[in-house]
């Protein structure tokens, strides 16, 4: 908690939280001054009844809305651009988001463009947004990307296999209506996947140089959640309060990420989720302890207090040893909730490393990592988790 | 960190933080769209030569401005009246508060007529705004009240010898410009009073029935701070470090009680501070371990953590032993920053006390109160710091 020279927080969007919210989803309608709207939904919420639970309050209260669904695992361009047309064909003023990280950057990409106009690669990059997107009404169902408070999106260009972000204080929802019974019924190893993004967005901004008082008591508070609540979350899903804490985590850690960043998890991730195809949570709770152990001597004594949130035991350790009980609690963390996978099992080779790595180099979040990488250090840490 | 049934949880305000902030006042005028400007401010800080500072950078960057400084230690309807009717005159459309509480409870009540006419008056209750301010850039030279980025403003009726509040969000300030060298010359008095207003928003926040992670995550935050950096604030003005500490403790607070609200100690200070003149944070400061005392069964582990933030040692205590350990602390830290005064030091009698008590009954402070207190309550607070 050493109070950072200067920084600049700012949070847009309004948090709903409670189980229930969504059946007054027609007074946030309203509360945003919407006349009809566009859900955009991804075919898992469909499937599991969801986008029916979003659209019953709005037809009780006589709202008109479009939905949109053609979404897959992940946001692409092209989905960006179909739900737009539809938005515009049906003049649409608002934009509901439900579903996990795509489903709620498609939406938030729509509400640029509609608050904008023009194409959304006009807007890949920091800041390159003019104004004020139209409202957008960020619904989770993950607890993990915290996309229902962030400015990022992160878009994927299947032709080019990359991924682009979208970063701007207008991209920020109006509303997240935060409601835990909508992830009650997530599988296992979503569950789990989507956990440790979270995790991993509450730990990297914790210890990376852009870290403030502000955001560090959000990250301490999500990790909390995080150790006392992804276990059970996972092992048993009916678990309410469990869920609760994850979401709210999820959302915290988003509150502390959304201005300071992140770290070489996420430098890397990005461009191996691209290339390989694997799930954003997955390829960051692969990463994450390499990532942390390269990261000790840059931060020390940041890495005790992840070790003791995490309920490890540091009296009479040397700070060091103190500080490497994290990457054991975090490896552990991954081992119990059955993540087991590594590189190679999504067809990564050492051949594929340097372009990896290259790419990693230029993300904005290597720049405020607590320690400077080399493209060999990139390397190493992909191949610490190769097989 | 129990997770709360449901809760809604907003900041509109951007935080700017950092020594010299001040320097680029013309650059956060222009981010508001402001052309030109009203400067609010109390006769300490124009003394203090503040308010120079502030007019340097607009002067430098030609923007216009008008100044008015015709502020007593607390904000008056007059004020409000009189500020805002120069501000009519002159066509302004931004205002900048600069100051303690009072001042920038003016500045943001004119910011609230300018964007919606009318009498203060109008507006003196919850949720009684119908819209937009006119945006309000604050800027805090003590660290205590918070009101840069609150939803509510003080004001004194002096006639009525009472205390008016407006709260909406509408009242937030745009943005707030947190510049910690701007407090490095406020005497100890202040500093200890003002402090402990803080410390009284941090804590009663974070017992109170509203409490939620994410306001309960920027209470411990602010009382660590605190704890860590008020003493040395206090008795080493100069101490840089102390005082952004501080500075930022007391907008952290700020941004926990704004959507939580308060407790007991405020319930009382508001009358006490009104009918007897006694600066805020001077009776907070008072009546606070008494309020603990009184409130220790309602949330008997949350004073546990509190006594731990405090530094004291709680091993082999009983629950409620180690609860009064959180009163002992706040005890020892009135007296170690020199608040030494007592409600018979301001003239408050017993006979007093019986009008006291039925106006703090009416606070919406007392309705979230861990305990439920009786009118009989208030008076045994109040004659426990009588003499």
């Amino acid at each position: 908690m050493l109070v950072s020279e200067e920084f600049r927080y700012e949070m847009p969007t309004k948090i709903e939280f409670g189980v229930g919210k969504i059946d007054n989803l027609a007074k946030y309608v309203d509360e945003v001054n919407g006349n009809k709207v566009l859900i955009v939904g991804d075919p898992g919420v469909l499937k599991a009844g969801i986008i029916e639970k979003i659209e019953m309050p709005l037809k009780k209260a006589e709202v008109l809305y479009h939905t949109f669904s053609d979404i897959g695992t992940e946001a692409t361009i092209e989905s960006v651009d179909q739900a737009y047309q539809l938005a515009e064909e049906n003049q649409c003023d608002v934009v509901i988001g439900v579903g996990g990280g795509s489903s709620l950057d498609v939406a938030k990409s729509v509400g640029l463009l509609l608050g904008n106009g023009g194409d959304i690669r006009d807007y890949v990059g920091l800041d390159k947004v003019p104004s004020q997107a139209k409202p957008v009404i960020a619904i989770p169902t993950t607890a993990g990307t915290g996309s229902e408070i962030t400015r990022f999106s992160v878009l994927s260009d299947k032709k080019a296999k990359a991924k682009l972000s979208v970063g701007s204080m207008f991209n920020c929802p109006t509303i997240a209506l935060v409601d835990p019974a909508l992830t009650i019924t997530l599988p296992p190893h979503i569950t789990a996947a989507t956990g440790m993004d979270a995790l991993t967005h509450a730990l990297e901004s914790f210890v990376n140089k852009e870290t403030q008082p502000i955001s560090e008591a959000l990250s301490i508070e999500a990790m909390k959640l995080i150790s006392r609540s992804l276990r059970l979350a996972v092992v048993q899903g009916e678990n309410l309060q469990a869920r609760k804490d994850m979401l709210l985590a999820s959302t915290m850690a988003a509150m502390a990420f959304n201005t300071t960043r992140l770290g070489l998890a996420h430098s890397l991730a990005i461009p191996l989720g691209a290339k390989f195809n694997i799930p954003h949570g997955v390829v960051n709770a692969i990463l994450l302890p390499e990532v942390m152990q390269f990261n000790l001597i840059g931060n020390t004594q940041k890495f005790i207090e992840i070790a003791k949130i995490f309920g490890e035991k540091v009296d009479g350790l040397s700070d060091l040893e103190a500080a490497e009980k994290a990457v054991a609690a975090i490896r552990k963390f991954n081992e119990d909730i059955g993540i087991k996978q590594n590189l190679a099992d999504f067809n990564v080779t050492e051949e594929d490393l340097e372009e990896v790595a290259k790419e990693a180099m230029l993300s904005g979040n290597t720049a405020i990592n607590p320690v400077k990488p080399t493209i060999e250090d990139f390397k190493d840490i992909c191949r610490a988790v190769m097989d």
